[in-house]
């Protein structure tokens, strides 16, 4: 399989997503991997697969290469004064633009605008997944557990009577402006450290020692594929420094057993969360276990490397869903109500 | 100033936005207006505003005119052999696209995606006022308050024991595949139909004879800019004709007064919902009052010519909300990260 992966993008998770794009070309070992990078401007490149490495980016050597333009099925790069312009071939899309455009449903936009197949989340998916404070009342919705939280914007009166509290500014990912704020006097700097990154913020009390778990899965023809639940390993929490190396996993992960009760139910809430809006995607869900009950942590709806450690066979999950990605519903345009009026003006 | 307006594209109300934006010409008057339609293949063409009427759509004509695409910062037009692609001067692009990819969220991350300056609520205040689930949710986060509700999706098993309801798709717009059940003999029925156009629905109770009132407004400069409260003038509901010659409204409604605390109320609601995700939006709020308490109906996150016959100025508005577009946050890309590994690694 052709698999074109759209990486890079304007994020705070653009470094991540170089080196999770590059690790995945050892993953997908079975696929011709096309490289499509996005670069801070949003100009896309075409950056051959057998020299890509993260140094490419940085040192801006891949303006070198040729640009790439979306069209109506797919990708072009342009041709000389005598030449077409010529697509390039592919079967799918993988989006894997960590946070900013590609989590945020502006990237999953722009492929279904363009009617290009991809493996990611749709627009809906990304928007109840990388803002926490909307991800908060879908969780409620789908009757799955979530920790109690305040919302602020920025031109609100900020008062927190009870700590320590976890601060997060709403729409970012990677534990990028998250401060654990453990008495007033801390509160102001973290407040103004996290509006720097956003508009608006959430808070939650900042329970000590809390178990996390992960599950990662998808559905193919209607039916969910679960990951291994995993523990991972945390300090307080994941900083950016730590998360960046955790996004180029490929080694396999370590399975935890919560017993029958709690598996079942992390992967009942995983099925209400996913169900329908996140068809075409895999995701991984990172929950909390509190006093034997599940709360859902957040929704990585493009996890570093797409999870490919969690998963027994990657390689063949991700061609089941590439094979069977959700169509969307025709819709008709016959002019009935302009021909309806021009009939009853009689012209 | 010049208006560019993006209609069109594939959606149910395809016809119903050729018919508002063609209205919208004789509104803002001041303006120098640029009809940029999109097809049912997402093909752009620009129609000329002196010759624009409904029919160059429906008989297909409108193809004769200039193809346009986009491209960071606006939209070209190719030009020959020997001629530069042309680019269209515009100031602020207005999206006019009702229903489908105007109001879930894809033209607007197209026009984000591009550095497009444009007059329509971003990615997620699509997503949030498009989906009546997500609505739901949503209201409930900002404390507003709903009628109650079931969510289904089509594989679920319905069951409904009391009767009348109103069935609604969860993502279409304009009355679309929406019923009124007033028995268990006509609900699978209402639900084929719904199914037809959505995978998901929800139900609520259908109150007889309840009061709707609409308030649209915008926010400038952090301050609302609200328009007259309107008592629309309905049937049992507006089905998907008499929507259409509303959509092409242009003669001022009728004001409203519920007193001052109902008034007040409406407002509060209304900011509660918009405050931060709508900015750069001009949206109208259809409300029910039900024993003197506000119900959020829907959140028209594009309405009929921009429900301009509310406001008493609609053209100085307009212009306001232009020149004060929210800005993104500046995303710094600097490969601190990249850099250290490889200053790490020694090379």
């Amino acid at each position: 399989m052709k698999v074109a992966i759209v990486f890079g993008g304007i994020s705070f998770e653009h470094e991540i997503s170089i080196v999770s794009s590059i690790a995945l070309k050892d993953v997908l070992k079975k696929d011709e991997i096309i490289y499509l990078f996005l670069d801070s401007s949003r100009q896309m490149y075409h950056i051959p697969t057998n020299i890509i490495k993260s140094k490419l980016f940085s040192s801006g050597e891949y303006k070198k290469f040729d640009k790439v333009y979306f069209q109506k099925g797919g990708f072009y790069k342009k041709g000389g004064v005598f030449s077409k312009d010529k697509n390039i071939d592919f079967d799918v899309v993988l989006n894997l633009s960590h946070g900013g455009d590609g989590e945020d449903g502006i990237l999953s936009s722009v492929l279904d605008f363009y009617s290009i197949p991809f493996i990611a989340p749709r627009t809906e998916a990304c928007v109840v997944s990388s803002n926490k404070f909307l991800t908060k009342g879908y969780a409620k919705s789908v009757n799955v557990n979530t920790l109690d939280y305040k919302y602020f914007t920025k031109d609100d009166k900020i008062e927190v009577d009870s700590f320590p509290i976890i601060l997060k500014p709403v729409k970012l990912g990677s534990s990028i402006g998250v401060a654990i704020v453990k008495s007033q006097e801390e509160l102001q700097y973290a407040l103004d450290v996290a509006f720097e990154f956003d508009d608006a913020i959430i808070i939650e009390p900042f329970i000590s020692g809390v178990k996390e778990y992960n599950l990662a899965g998808t559905k193919v023809n209607g039916e969910f594929k679960f990951s291994i639940i995993e523990e991972p390993q945390k300090a307080e929490f994941l900083d950016f420094d730590k998360k960046y190396l955790d996004f180029s996993r490929t080694s396999k992960a370590k399975e935890v057993d919560l017993g029958e009760k709690l598996n079942n139910e992390i992967k009942e809430s995983f099925k209400r969360l996913y169900n329908t809006l996140f068809e075409g995607s895999i995701i991984r869900c990172d929950f909390f276990v509190i006093n034997d009950e599940i709360y859902l942590n957040e929704i990585n709806s493009i996890p570093g490397s797409m999870a490919n450690y969690l998963f027994e066979d990657f390689q063949s999950l991700f061609h089941q869903v590439a094979k069977n990605l959700p169509r969307k519903k025709h819709i008709p345009i016959t002019y009935e109500y302009v021909n309806k009026i021009h009939s009853a003006k009689g012209k």
